[in-house]
């Protein structure tokens, strides 16, 4: 592979640590973003700056997308593919509904380009250390041009399918997350209002079939665990308002495709409740406390 | 410890190959179940058969009940304890409510007798290996006063505080274990809807933050996973009615104590439709089939 | 019929003003209530006043209970059935499960003695107006002997069925109002949010198939209706803990006969949390505000 | 008014019998349909048939649509707008999302033309009997130049508020429809499960407060009630396909909006799993055979 000019759009909280560890692995990147701010740290860090998207994407052999919504991917992608060639691939690593990833490949494909979706998850912190986890989806010989580079941002990249495939992996997860939070939550609540030890229950519970990642690593009762976010008052870690816009991902997907998810459905207006009450900067297992304030 | 002559009460699906698996070990077994063809099984093992409650427990120096619910171990408890010596320990493996549980030990305790609830899980074939998993509550002293005895039946003895603590480890568990088999069937039919394989996303997912037990070691999706009531028809494993039953005990303890656990209700709610749409005895993982039959 | 010479128990916000109601139309009215500033009102106004339960019912033809459960019903009816004559009548205008209702009176029969469930709805305005709807279940009879004195307190009687039928009715409309008005709160919440007048929306949903009690007289929206607990920051009317009492009361009987709500399951556990948000004392039409604070 | 000349597209279920009503009442129909034997129907009624959008829109001077979804919709209105005149008022009938019927508005604005929402309830039969309902959004003077047309195929016109607010109307309508129909089945379900009269237990709740429309005129349970369609086997009345793709629509609009609605959630699961189960072609009170079936 001859070297990779990567034009990369999106200097977010997530894009903006990811550009750095591109950088920073030798890639020639240019980037665009309509704040000015963030423009100025990518440069001072080696980022090469363009005024507006076109210039920013002309002549590149890769386009990198870090971006708050499908909509906004789309309309980014429509406005740039005339300066690019044909042939280009475009990986597209924002949250977006699986239904709009395949949209935006469908049309990409018929303009003569290639496009992978790869969402990631292990948020701002991740993104800082270099250890996201990547699901991508499309064709895996595309995947394979640009493991390496993913690599340089995450530790771990999983192919899950044709495309579209790597915005489902992460849809699923993370409603799958939600529903055991909430359901570890009121199972440690419950223990609680009985008279057992949180610690003790969490013990046994992890040695038995209730055993899931968030009784694991993320416990969310005060006191129970060193270094999670229930043992700071909640801050730091994944907000309830992010997975409040997973949740409404799934939503959207599941109401596409007409499937029945009454938990899931149950864990989105729990998510929305918690953002009512003011609650929506927290990390997601804070709804141990919303269920169990007294 | 001299030799224990054991009192044993409830020889069911579950107390049958249990009370096999002492008399195995040594211990000097004496039976009563109001069904003869029990008795008749256990006598041709070698237990001690009764006719009458009182002649079972008479002189022996513990009591074990493997008991359908809280009235009838209540009953049954309440009828024999005037024939045992003041100190006896009576050892509760039953599933009943932690309410229960207390009100037992209180009233066993006023008459001058020890009380540990000892719930298990591991269903029918760990009760016929002997590998079942005991939650137990009460003095500790007491529990290791029958370790030993228990571990011939199980392979794990959890303390899990005092009395009581052990059904509410068990209720908590089974609650959360539903919670999550329900999320995980759902995040596997929105996935399959949208095009994954059920396969590929179930190995993302168990590297992610959606792990958890029933996606790691009983797959609910046919097809995905060997040797799981999922690939055989959803036949053996744990039933919908058991499943059912102890989600009821949850509901009832989370409204003895003022809990809110809508997960846990939304739970309880599915696995009540599942028994209303003839799936009671099939393995709980059939909620994947109920929820998405196309 | 002669003179009815009445034991009554229960002289709290309820009771209270109902036996004002009782002497007021000439009742002889017993009386005994463990606090005493509750039985100095009562004397006051004319009751004979008791200093225990079996002083106050003996030698009177008829019970009267207004107490706050099921077990405290049961324990003073046992308490005095033996100081009374055989054939009395007792009548329970306590809100109790339907399956201790039903337990009590079996209990009575055995003793010779005769009893209705007689539950009441119209809170505390109504016991003073003496404006109650009263729900009776048992013999048509028996009914009939009192019915006269029930509407010295209520405007309504209406007989349900065999003993403990008052009760399944008052838990089954109430689990349907706290279900409709939880909706109704939501579909003007939402159209709110969407842009409508929620005056102008409620108008069309009551003269269309959305129609239900709470939209026509109970309107959750602050501004749309006068004289409504919405109007006055919800202060007076029905108060969040009691509906939460009578939906616990809802999920005990579902429990009890293995009956499928999920939308009874959901109202519990919003109006559980409403509790935990510390809204217990505004009136149940808060759900409005606790959905859509913003 | 000059005779109005009218092209109307959509000569479905419901369309077609709106078409007659207007043909009846004199009105010029210009029709299309992609189906010719609706197009061979309304020419036998009076139509004018035409085998484009086009043709049949050109020279009319008011569109009038019933169609099956938003974008059907949007197509079709955007291909036929550069042939009718500036002003020219559309009529939409369909039902759509709010968002999708503000969104058209607003395109046919800039153009130049007018629009208002105008969706109905009342069903086929409704329909066909000229007694629908129709809510109206969108600048009321628009409503009166077609008030007396519309009263041509209904008998209740209600004006909503501004654009879009017709089909807020009615997607609040029928989510709180769904709501109360399910809570009223599972009332009626948990009395009857109790050994009460779902009969009686219906005329006390219709003088109480779990009074509404279901139990009034729609009573879900067998024998209770003539004349509606639990009394032949749900057949007949309001599809559960139809209210699972209303819910739908609220669900969209709720998550567009972001309101907690987690009652309109739950409604909207449990019709999916009516349809899962076999039951999308029964009337839609079949919840409370689906609930309780034994």
């Amino acid at each position: 592979m001859t070297k990779t000019k990567l034009a990369f759009f999106g200097l977010g909280n997530m894009g903006s640590p990811m550009a750095l560890n591109l950088i920073k692995a030798g890639f020639e990147l240019h980037v665009f973003d309509p704040i000015t701010k963030n423009l100025k740290e990518a440069a001072d860090a080696g980022a090469k700056v363009h005024q507006d998207p076109q210039s920013c994407a002309s002549g590149q052999n890769l386009v990198f997308t870090m971006l708050p919504s499908g909509p906004v991917v789309s309309e980014l992608l429509t406005s740039i593919r005339t300066v690019v060639a044909k042939g280009t691939l475009f990986v597209d690593s924002s949250t977006i509904s699986p239904m709009d990833a395949k949209a935006i490949a469908n049309s990409l494909h018929e303009s003569g380009h290639r496009f992978i979706d790869a969402p990631v998850s292990g948020g701002t912190g991740g993104a800082k250390a270099g250890t996201l986890t990547f699901m991508v989806g499309g064709q895996s010989s595309d995947l394979e041009q640009v493991r390496t580079m993913l690599l340089t941002m995450g530790k771990n990249v999983f192919f899950a399918g044709p495309v579209g495939s790597g915005q489902v992996a992460k849809v699923c997860n993370n409603m799958l997350l939600a529903i055991h939070m909430i359901g570890t939550a009121e199972a440690l609540n419950l223990g609680r209002a009985l008279g057992s030890d949180p610690k003790v229950l969490s013990e046994i519970m992890m040695k038995s079939s209730g055993r899931n990642w968030s009784l694991e690593v993320y416990n969310p009762i005060p006191g129970t665990m060193d270094g999670v976010p229930s043992s700071r008052d909640f801050e730091g870690g994944f907000m309830v308002d992010l997975m409040s816009k997973d949740l409404g991902l799934a939503r959207e997907a599941a109401a596409a495709s007409k499937v029945a998810s009454p938990m899931g459905a149950q864990a989105a207006e729990l998510y929305r409740l918690l953002q009512k009450a003011g609650l929506g900067k927290k990390d997601f297992s804070v709804i141990s406390r919303f269920l169990e304030p007294g």
